[in-house]
């Protein structure tokens, strides 16, 4: 046990994807498995990209209330259905594209994700700060073997991170002080936007999140209270 | 691995207040511990069965609409200040009310909690569907070593059990059936309530919850899906 950064804080919260999950090698195998499964041909790799890459605009469309509160799991559906025919992928079973949408219930931890959360549950109040619903991240963490205190979500609290609800919504929750919070996350947006409401904020590169097409959060771009090279060295950081 | 008892049922969500921890043994054994501290005489064990008695009647205030929805730390903390000079406990600080107050996030389990939840965990998403806070049954957890999947509260819904919307909430966030989730409690009514939402039943006779007082839930008065001896006796059932 070494001496804590923040000697405050009680709970540690979690960006999920990206942060602690691999998402994007993760999808791939899933589809490129199906792929194989059913003898279908795709630019698999392209289809995960695009898939991701329609996330924000859907969530942006609950942002601007152009639709009412929708979870990611139907917004992940939608661009599914939109994607399918653009990849010459047709013909799928209603239980198919079920199966395809719940790949984002089955991804995969970054090497050290499990370790050091495990490390840090022993000193801290550890949970997931995600804009995944709460099914998705529970179902996640249980093919994952997360070890969560709590599943906190954007669901919780009907508001999509950046909004300033989804991070005030856990110190309301915990009924703490909002630097007693602090938000693990790869992103630097994500960051700033907590800390703008108090959070305390712990900075931790995944340089090949997107692999090839990463462009940003290379490195922390502000002055965040800890700054880890993963989350086993978060641990260490952190004196768990 | 026996056959499950219910093949359809994901989802275990748990009582808690009497269910999974003693809290009779433990507030007495708050009490005692403080007054031997600091020096004060009183009834502790009526004190903390009066505690208990507030209980619902506090939460009676929200269900009925007198108050707009108030947690249990606070009901608590109103009940806690009723009773001190009814006790003749006074000249208390501030910190020492909290710490008082915070008793109820200190509670043990029964002998048998941790090892049933800990095998249920291995088959089935376990939770808490308890009408104590967030911050509270986290706290808790962390205490008494309760290895939950995830934190279902009254709070999430703010509406206090036996309300509809209270179970309701579970497998609406869980994007599953009614059917798929089994409540597990020592409390006939509160069973009885679940069912009525469509929920799977699992009865615990808790017969010393209330110690010498206990005047009902000594046996299950309804057909519930599953009767257990305990939480381990429940785990064999389930083929966890």
């Amino acid at each position: 046990m070494t001496q804590a950064a923040l000697p405050d804080v009680k709970v540690l919260v979690f960006d999920v994807f990206g942060t602690v999950v691999d998402w994007r090698t993760s999808i791939i195998r899933e589809l490129e498995s199906f792929g194989r499964e059913r003898r279908l041909t795709a630019d698999w790799t392209a289809f995960a990209d695009a898939w991701r890459a329609g996330y924000q605009p859907a969530m942006d469309r609950v942002r601007k209330g152009e639709i009412g509160w929708t979870v990611i799991d139907v917004l992940h559906r939608e661009t599914l259905e939109r994607l399918l025919p653009q990849f010459g992928v047709t013909g799928l079973a209603e239980s198919d594209k079920d199966h395809l949408n719940k790949a984002w219930h089955r991804l995969d931890p970054w090497p050290d994700a499990v370790e050091g959360l495990t490390r840090l549950k022993r000193s801290y109040i550890i949970g997931t700060l995600s804009n995944g619903n709460v099914a998705l991240l529970l179902n996640m963490a249980k093919h994952a073997g997360l070890p969560w205190d709590m599943i906190f979500s954007a669901e919780l609290a009907k508001a999509y991170k950046p909004a300033p609800e989804s991070y005030r919504s856990v110190p309301a929750l915990l009924r703490c002080e909002p630097s007693e919070v602090m938000l693990v996350a790869a992103h630097n947006n994500d960051l700033v936007a907590a800390a703008r409401e108090g959070l305390r904020t712990g900075f931790v590169a995944r340089p090949t999140e997107y692999g090839p097409h990463q462009v940003r959060d290379f490195e922390a771009a502000h002055a965040f209270d800890v700054v880890a090279r993963d989350l086993v060295h978060l641990a260490d950081l952190m004196g768990a």
